[in-house]
């Protein structure tokens, strides 16, 4: 309904402030905040790893306090910025929230509220948990999908790398449009979980390797069918 | 409008036959069928690599024939049977053919007239061109997507993995549902220009690790603005 550009006029009097910037900002728009806020605002936020946000708001507020709920709605799509957004986008889908331990209850309360609201489910769980499993589902294939992309974009017959391209690298490859300044951030706020992630893909996919060079039918059919077996039966029971 | 499970009897009397088979079951095919064919018969293919096919068929018809024109249609979905076509699957998309020596103008003529009723763009080029083409746009991320969905597999946080993944990831990995058989074969079948794409992928992930792990922004942003910006400027003037 409005915009403020001003951090400090924007929160004057807000009852609930939802801080969505890249993880690296994220401390200083808390030390901006923190003399604006009023006596009964709640603080959230939509960042994508949850461990460096409460390192973040420890420090900015000299300790956490009452009115903190960091939060992670799993939603969102490749594009950026208001004209990306839309009002069925957080329908139906998952709100992590990893309330510290001193997040007072009626603050958490109204946190869920407002994403309830927009149709969300919501979920707590301990910041190291959330880290480690978005770490797998989501920061692991960002990286895979600009590493491929970009890997094709040093090849020779780049051009026509793309031009021969179908729908499943189309698919594959959404992501990789994704904000590089948002992934940046990502990749250095929650790199131990991260790095975790991208060993044990690379320690799978050099098994694979030995499998497709050794002909190894047996590993390729296990491997191919365990996945697709995984992907059909819970993708689908998931789809909004 | 008709099917026939009888190989001879199937291509008895066609003008056209068209192998949409595992690459695995290419050559079985060719033979089954090499005595039955009508005298014009022009025979093709849908596999997804060629030079396999043409030395499946050179061992099958004892060289190399006139009527055949290997070819790949660069279109289809993760899911597999009749029930899966539907009419417009090709309208837009790209026919690679690559035709041997021998391959008759005629036959190679009649194979694009073909596809190109059926809504395709048709494009010709040599067959270890393709194969190394595929691997990398079509081969690689099938593998990507099916290791990662494995490896998720076997984390013990396996059930909420899935739970929490978004629609990134569900667009990532819809390609591992695809037919274990049929990407069984295709692994065997283009084992040398896959693994070479395994290889500088894993290369690729390798400097992006190191990247992370050292919190080099510099590397980072590099890789992914330049995958963004590729993507973004492929794909979507290639969108059907």
């Amino acid at each position: 309904d409005s915009y403020e550009t001003n951090l400090a006029k924007a929160v004057t009097d807000a009852d609930m402030v939802v801080v969505c910037v890249p993880m690296g900002a994220m401390g200083a728009v808390f030390r901006a905040i923190r003399s604006h806020l009023a006596a009964d605002a709640v603080v959230t936020d939509a960042g994508s790893s949850k461990r460096s946000v409460i390192e973040a708001a420890q420090q900015a507020f000299d300790g956490l306090p009452p009115f903190l709920v960091p939060g992670h709605p799993i939603a969102g799509t490749e594009r950026t910025g208001v004209d990306a957004s839309f009002a069925s986008l957080y329908r139906g889908r998952k709100v992590i929230l990893t309330p510290t331990p001193n997040s007072a209850p009626q603050a958490v309360a109204r946190v869920k509220a407002m994403w309830e609201a927009s149709g969300a489910q919501l979920i707590e769980m301990a910041p190291d948990h959330h880290d480690e499993v978005l770490a797998a589902t989501s920061h692991l294939p960002h990286m895979l999908a600009y590493n491929l992309v970009d890997m094709l974009g040093t090849m020779q017959q780049r051009r026509e790398m793309f031009r021969y391209a179908a729908g499943g690298f189309r698919d594959f490859t959404r992501i990789a449009s994704s904000d590089p300044v948002m992934w940046h951030d990502i990749c250095l706020a929650n790199s131990d979980a991260l790095l975790a992630a991208v060993d044990g893909f690379a320690a799978s996919l050099a098994e694979l390797r030995t499998a497709i060079a050794d002909g190894d039918s047996e590993t390729l059919m296990d491997c191919f069918t365990r996945a697709k077996t995984l992907r059909d039966a819970h993708i689908e029971l998931d789809a909004p």
